[in-house]
C-alpha cells in the first residue's frame, strides 16, 4: 500500500459545485464526492460540510493511513494568504480564510490556489505537461483563467495575483468587461465571449444561421460549437474570430515567457478543431521570428472530471514532499 | 582579503564597446577596462583580445587569488547555449559560441545572458532590487530590452529567449519594427522611438519647437530630453506620449507577473521626471483593480557605469555559489 502513505485531499471549488477527492501518491483518485457550493451561503456552514465530506470519504476507503494534507483550488484563491479574496461568483463576500480554517479543523497542511493555477499543477504532475518546466494553462469557462509555470514553478507574483491573462487588453476600447475595463481578452475568448460574438454576427447577417431561430438569451457556447460542427457559417466564423483574438494575444505572451507549450482547457477547448487551428495560425502569424514553429498549443492530458481534483491534490503533495523529502 | 576568495570577471558587450571588470564577492570592482567591440569583426580576434584584457587586469590587481568564473552580458546572448545568436548590432553573424570559447581558454565556468537579463541580476544582487523576488528591469537604449525575475530567478523560457518585452504589440498596425512586424513597443519606447515621435509631432506643429531648427536626422533623445526640461512643448508632449504607450503595456505585463517593482534603466530613464510620472499614471489608469497602487516604478540603484559589469559578475557569482555553497 505504498501509494497510501501520502494520502491527500484534492478539492475543486466552483460557483455551483465543489468536487472532493482522496488522492494517493501516484495521482490515483481513491474516492470522490460532490457537494453544492451555492447551497452554503454561510462560509462556516460550507467548511463544516466540506470537512465532513472529507472525513466520510476517508471512512469509505477504510485505510489506516492518515490524511497528510489538503489542496484547494478556488476562484480568486490566493496561494500566499490562503484566503479566497473577493470572488465574484461565490456567495462569500470579501476575504474568507479557507486554508486557515481547514488547517485548524484538521491540524494538517492546507494549501489554496486559484483554479487555473491548480489546473497547471495537475497537468505538470499527472497530465500532458509532465517533464515540462515552462508552459501555460488557459482555462476557458465563463471567463478565461491562466496558470503560468516558469522553471517548474507556478508564477504567483509578489502578492499571489499573477497570471491574470483574461484581463490582458486584447482590443483597444473593446467590449466592456466585468472588471470595469474595456477590451479584456476574456470578453472575447470564453463561453460568454463567443456568445457575444455570435450575437454581433447575427445582427449583421440575420437569417443566415440556424442560431438565429434560438432566442438570443438562450444561446450557449455548446450550441455554437454544435452548429459550427454542422457547417453553420456564422458559428464557424465566431470560432475563427475567437481564435484570432486569442492567437494574437498568445504571440505577446510567448514573447514574455517563451513556453514550451500552451494548453487550452475547458468548455471552448472541447470544440477541438474549431478552436485549436485558428488560434495556432494567428499566433504563428503574429510571433516574433525567433519563436516561429516552436510553441505547441495542446489539449489537456487529463479527463475533465478528474483534472481539477488532481491539480489541487498535486499542489499539496508537492508542498509536503518538499518539506519532508524522504 | 575575504572578498578576494571569489574573484570573477564581469563583461558587458555592447555594439561599440566592451567593458571588463574584475569583481569581488561583495560586488566591489577591483579593476576595469574598456575595449572596442567593433574593432574586432573577426570573432576569434575578439576572444583573444578579451581574454588578454582579463589576464592583464588580474596582473594589475596583483592578487594570489585565481579567477573563479566569467559572467558575460551581450545582446542576444543565450543563457542555455552560451552562444550569441543573430545579434543585429554585432559584427559576428549567425551563432557564435562565446561562453564555450572562453571556457576553453580559461578552464573555469563561464555564463552568458543577454544584456537586460544581466541588468536584472545586477539590480537583484547589488542594486535597488535587493530582497525582491518578483520584479522587472526594462533597459531603454536604441531598443527596449527586459529582464524578468520570478521567484528570484531570471525568466529564460524553454529556449532562453523569454523576456522580449520590446516586441509586445503596443499599437495595432503601428510603426514598422526592425523585426519585420508592426507596432512593437520598442518602436515607440526607446531612444529611436521617441525621435520618431518628435518627428511626427514636428510634422504636425512645425515651428512651435526649438527642435524644428535642428536637421531631423541629427535629433537625439538627449536633445529631446534637454528641450523638454527647458519647457519645449513638443518635446514634453513626446515624453508624455512615450509614457502613455509604456504605461499601457506595463498594465498588461503586471496582470501576468504581478511584480513588486518595475525598474527603468538607460538613456530615456535618465530623463527622470519627464518619463516616470506619465508612465506610472498611464499604468495605474489601465491596471486591473487588484493591482492598483501596488507596483512601484523605480530607477536603477546602480551607477550607469558599473551596472552592466556588476550584473554579469553577479550572474557567475550566483552560479558558482550554487554549485559550491560552502
Amino acid at each position: 500500500m505504498n501509494g497510501m502513505d501520502n494520502l491527500v485531499a484534492g478539492v475543486d471549488i466552483g460557483g455551483t459545485n465543489t468536487k472532493i477527492g482522496i488522492v494517493g501518491q501516484e495521482g490515483e483518485i481513491l474516492a470522490e464526492d460532490v457537494m453544492g457550493t451555492d447551497k452554503y451561503p454561510d462560509f462556516n456552514d460550507f467548511t463544516i460540510q466540506l470537512s465532513g465530506t472529507i472525513r466520510k470519504l476517508l471512512v469509505d476507503i477504510a485505510t489506516d493511513s492518515s490524511l497528510k494534507g489538503i489542496g484547494l483550488g478556488a476562484p480568486n484563491g490566493n496561494y500566499y494568504s490562503g484566503n479566497i479574496e473577493f470572488a465574484p461568483n461565490l456567495a462569500w463576500k470579501g476575504v474568507v480564510p479557507l486554508a486557515g480554517k481547514l488547517e485548524q479543523m484538521f491540524g494538517i497542511p492546507v494549501v489554496l490556489t486559484n483554479d487555473a493555477n491548480a489546473a497547471a499543477m495537475g497537468e505538470m504532475m499527472y497530465g500532458a505537461a509532465r517533464g515540462m518546466k515552462d508552459f501555460i494553462v488557459i482555462t476557458l469557462g465563463t471567463g478565461l483563467g491562466s496558470g503560468i509555470v516558469v522553471h517548474g514553478e507556478v508564477v504567483y507574483g509578489h502578492d499571489g495575483f499573477a497570471g491574470e491573462m483574461g484581463h490582458l487588453t486584447a482590443v483597444e476600447n473593446g467590449r466592456l468587461c466585468g472588471c470595469g475595463r474595456k477590451g479584456c481578452l476574456e470578453t472575447y475568448v470564453s463561453a460568454t465571449g463567443i456568445c457575444k460574438t455570435v450575437l454581433q454576427l447575427l445582427d449583421k447577417y440575420s437569417g443566415e444561421s440556424e442560431l438565429s431561430r434560438i432566442p438570443v438569451e438562450n444561446i450557449t457556447s455548446k450550441m455554437i460549437s454544435e452548429a459550427a460542427s454542422g457547417g453553420d457559417r456564422i458559428a464557424g466564423q465566431a470560432f475563427g474570430f475567437t481564435g484570432e483574438i486569442l492567437g494574437k494575444c498568445l504571440a505577446d505572451v510567448v514573447a514574455l515567457f517563451s513556453p514550451e507549450a500552451i494548453f487550452l482547457l475547458g468548455g471552448l477547448a472541447n470544440a477541438g478543431d474549431l478552436i485549436f487551428p485558428p488560434t495556432k495560425a494567428h499566433m504563428e502569424k503574429s510571433l516574433l521570428a525567433v519563436f516561429s514553429g516552436k510553441v505547441k498549443i495542446l489539449p489537456s492530458g487529463l479527463s475533465e472530471n478528474s483534472a481539477a481534483i488532481l491539480g489541487a491534490a498535486g499542489l499539496i503533495l508537492r508542498e509536503i514532499s518538499r518539506k519532508d523529502p524522504c
